[in-house]
């Protein structure tokens, strides 16, 4: 059994084989999935008793019933690892960083699972990238990677988009903003899977269909930099805040390395086993 | 008469001639400034007249009594315009983009007037960088140039404090991160002047200090994009915020240019005529 942290068009709610349920019909007020971070283990007890008892199932209404929203609404900070699976390193004609390497993208570009995502005016190189998603649950400053896990909540899948169009701006370099953060670039969820129901997040399988055809599968195992590093990497340049979401990078088979792009109609869903199935159409 | 708001130990206040007074002694209720951005002409007009009728004056205590925080503690996103002075772009040996650049920093490198910034574990090279910062205050997407002044809620300083060490990261050119994210890297403040009290943000003179000596003293009307072009260009990615933050870009006099960099002990002041002085110590 496993069961993730979501939010719908009503509130919080949770996700598990059942359904979705909304967190106050469990009993559980809170305003958004974020401000349950502060109290992270309590809840996924709750939860955990209320699926042994059959209550989530009573619950629980079909999923598609609902309307998703990213998980979390107001990240403080979405860290991006660039490059850092090699397979795409080289597909993208980049070498990989020497050291962990993170940019930004804006919060303002998140949106939920079965959104729809519209094609941005003057981008006709819209890219997909399926990428593990760290969600932090406790502060983090100057940390260990062997403690990393202390402080992180759960994973959810991300799809990082891309307009090709605009990965370099002539003097700079990379632009990652016109890169990467248009409304609607970052597709996240549908749910928090909380750690404790992650046996090993270093060994996951990734894929990502457009239309049904895998572009990209790989797994965890194959990432330059991984989970622990990652983190420890972050907190010891700024403080990592309990909501702070972190993308690890994605494996190769994105369109930039083949040339056929998405278009306005396409479905395209990004899955990792055991984490959740995210899936968008482009307008 | 000119006053902003700012936030102390206490919670969100008004700094004016006077001193500083908390919002709370004033009637106004509120946890954060970022939460009055939603009724912010009604709150000006009632610090104009409190300040009229002589109430702010007899609220208020003096600043040095206080301690400041960032006047937003949690910006959705902080926006940075690069190489936006022909004379910095110049220094730092980059050609100035052929259209508005932003990269972004993250909201956990802010602190606020009067702190002291930690020179980062192998950072030699500190740099200093006074910018203009617009504070968004209505919603904006895809908005004309013209209409920019509507969404701005109003001003402040900036230091965009960087470590030169880590300009470059290898295989993925500019790493904005470590260049400019590092926890303190960001000085705001001390307060948010109204934009009905900032007759025109494109002609205001700034400077930057250290230990006295003045080392950036230019005039905003030497940006390469504009106030309103750079609130518009952002718009057209992804919708901006209420709270959001955009750091217009610094001129020449930066430390990369003269190989003399901050270090422990050092004060460094960014200030902009009629918006306010920003000091910050080094450790």
């Amino acid at each position: 059994m496993t069961f993730g942290l979501c939010t719908i068009d009503t509130g919080p709610a949770v996700l598990s084989q059942h359904g979705v349920a909304p967190l106050v019909r469990l009993g559980v007020t809170t305003p958004t999935v974020r401000a349950t971070l502060s109290d992270w283990d309590t809840l996924c007890d709750l939860l955990e008793d209320a699926d042994r008892s059959g209550k989530l199932a009573k619950l629980s209404t079909p999923d598609t019933d609902v309307t998703f929203l990213p998980p979390l609404a107001d990240p403080p900070a979405i860290y991006c690892a660039g490059a850092n699976y090699h397979d795409h390193a080289r597909e993208m004609g980049t070498d990989p960083p020497q050291a962990t390497f993170h940019f930004l993208v804006s919060p303002a570009s998140l949106t939920g699972h079965r959104s729809t995502v519209h094609r941005p005016e003057g981008c006709q190189r819209l890219d997909w990238e399926v990428e593990l998603a760290i969600v932090i649950g406790r502060p983090a400053s100057a940390i260990h990677p062997a403690a990393a896990a202390d402080h992180i909540a759960g994973y959810t899948v991300a799809n990082d988009l891309s307009a090709r169009d605009h990965v370099r701006a002539s003097g700079l370099g990379i632009d990652w903003l016109r890169h990467k953060s248009y409304a609607g670039f970052t597709p996240l969820g549908p749910a928090i899977v909380p750690r404790r129901l992650v046996p090993d997040a270093t060994d996951l399988e990734l894929t990502l269909t457009v239309n049904g055809q895998v572009k990209q599968h790989s797994n965890t195992n194959q990432m330059i930099s991984g989970v622990g590093d990652q983190v420890a990497a972050l907190s010891r340049i700024a403080p990592l805040r309990p909501g702070d979401v972190v993308l690890t990078g994605t494996p190769a088979g994105t369109a930039a390395a083949h040339g056929h792009y998405l278009h306005p109609g396409d479905v395209v869903v990004a899955e990792i086993t055991g984490i959740g199935r995210l899936e968008n159409r482009i307008a």
